[in-house]
């Protein structure tokens, strides 16, 4: 067994604290990888504020980049010392339809998630990146591309993949009208997307003090999300809208600025959606989940090529509880990176 | 003016009377149909329950047959004595993008409906085909396809075209695997066509009655709707389920039964829907409105070569009140046309 220590969750709600725990011996397939940039994710609060009473520590952490340590026998693909990523999904069983088809997110067994989940083959709690050494199958590694920064890499292991997938199975691409709502860590990246595959990007904000910050980012329009006015002025526009905000909220709107057979794409999960068939009629709404391998690897082919990645803060890794004090408050722009 | 006679709704839900009325002269692009069968829509039955108080009377009917009586001076397409038919749009703008792709009933200036409605060139309001000669635009009118019934023609163009539309718009054809709910008017023709067109056809009911005439009708499979472990025993398999049933009910049986990617299409509009956001996670909902008039031609031509109608009773144009009580209590397989 392999000893790392990290920061975990022992309570809800309450501050994370150091650990120590052990990570398995490496079978044939396995890559050990050094974390040295993780990613934290609106995800990883609600874990910890939602973490069972009683249950054991939780290691959050599902977006990371770090440096090879050790390979299986089996693996060919990565050798010690290769700068590489992993994301929010580390195993899932290969041989439903979804998984053949690289939707292993969607893989009918459940995949295995990188923290909070269950290892496939001996059933083990997985345990997430927000620690020294992560344990992961090979075919769930990728390659960091050459000359980008690692920080600002690791936020696209799971923001960057879960806005790419959408936006990249849409056909997204020059003259598309583009719609996102919110402005976070999944927004930002869905306007840098947008706008680097040539979609001319209308951005959905409650906060009139983004509009610079989206313009920054190359969106072409706001639209202020509370002035009736204006998102009257885009009803019947848009060929597809990512909407990025948490929480419920009203998807009418966005529904109304998409022109006849447009799409809502929602990334949120409330408890439910009220729509009003009207609204929907002759449009479509889907929630979409994180992206499969293929995509995710489609993606990071995109970003080396275009210089493409987050926008990030980096605190020290003993840093934890500042970055989820202030992404609480949503004080950031737009991802906090821990680096060890 | 052009003197007809026809049966009115005079106040909500009261029985409909006799009328006489006037239909306008013809203009250059006009066609004037005799009418010889009226499909019974329940439709019908909410406009007329939803008769304002006070308002003028009301003369339902949208989807008929006939035979040509006259045309104006610009028209080449048709002659008088051809065999006709007409649905539930009689106009559009024809300049907005969805009118030029001929999504009619997406006009951006809203369609004028055959009843109900509003004249796009004088304002005068619509009065629908439960009468005995209708005066309409000639891109509204299609030739009958030689070789069928007429009366069983009449519920192709509102119930067969509804159903056409979506079923043609998602590709579905040979192997495909399709799931229809509900088994009315609506809903008997979408299994008509999914079968014809070589999909494997899936029946949900909630009236296990109803297993026989769904197998006759050529569905593969029929599911009990209240059955939870036959519905469980579809989950994730279907590409396309049509949801034909009126009211609110569920969607989650229906969302539960698609694969990945795949499309619940709804066609009731009530006053909303509540939904899951985990049951729609990578599949897709939708609404559908009617088809436009080249989809109208190839569902027409479709059946022209596949000798496909509705199922129809038809009943002596005098017995429309019949009609009404009886389709109120859902007593008809599948659609009554009043024959005048």
């Amino acid at each position: 067994m392999r000893t790392v220590t990290g920061f975990a969750a022992y309570a809800p709600s309450e501050p994370l604290r150091p650990i120590e725990f052990t990570r398995r011996d490496l079978r044939a397939d396995d890559v050990a990888v050094r974390v040295t940039h993780v990613g934290v994710c609106h995800s990883d609060l609600h874990a910890v504020d939602g973490l069972p009473a009683g249950a054991p520590p939780l290691v959050p952490g599902h977006e990371f980049t770090g440096e090879v340590t050790a390979v299986g026998a089996d693996v060919t693909r990565f050798a010690v010392g290769n700068a590489v990523a992993v994301g929010n999904i580390v195993d899932s069983c290969g041989v439903c339809d979804n998984c053949l088809a690289h939707r292993e997110p969607y893989c009918r067994q459940f995949p295995a998630t990188t923290y909070g989940g269950r290892d496939l083959r001996d059933g083990s709690p997985t345990q997430g990146a927000y620690s020294t050494e992560y344990v992961v199958r090979d075919a769930f590694v990728y390659a960091l591309p050459a000359g980008l920064d690692p920080a600002a890499v690791a936020p696209l292991m799971c923001a960057g993949v879960t806005t790419w997938s959408p936006l990249s199975r849409a056909g997204v691409g020059a003259g598309t009208q583009i719609g996102v709502v919110g402005l976070g860590g999944l927004g930002h990246l869905a306007v840098k997307f947008a706008v680097a595959l040539g979609a001319r990007v209308t951005v959905f904000t409650t906060s009139a003090a983004k509009a610079d910050d989206a313009r920054a980012l190359g969106a072409h329009d706001v639209v202020l999300s509370t002035d009736a006015e204006a998102v009257a002025a885009v009803a019947g526009r848009l060929d597809f809208v990512l909407d990025t905000a948490s929480g419920a909220h009203d998807l009418g709107p966005y529904l109304g600025a998409l022109r006849l057979d447009g799409t809502l794409c929602v990334l949120g999960l409330p408890e439910s959606y009220t729509v009003s068939p009207m609204s929907l009629l002759g449009r479509t709404l889907t929630v979409s989940g994180s992206g499969g391998t293929a995509e995710t690897q489609a993606m990071l082919d995109f970003c080396g090529e275009h210089g493409l990645t987050a926008d990030v803060e980096v605190l020290p890794f003993g840093e934890v509880n500042t970055a989820f004090q202030r992404l609480a408050r949503n004080d950031v722009r737009y991802r906090f990176v821990l680096a060890l």
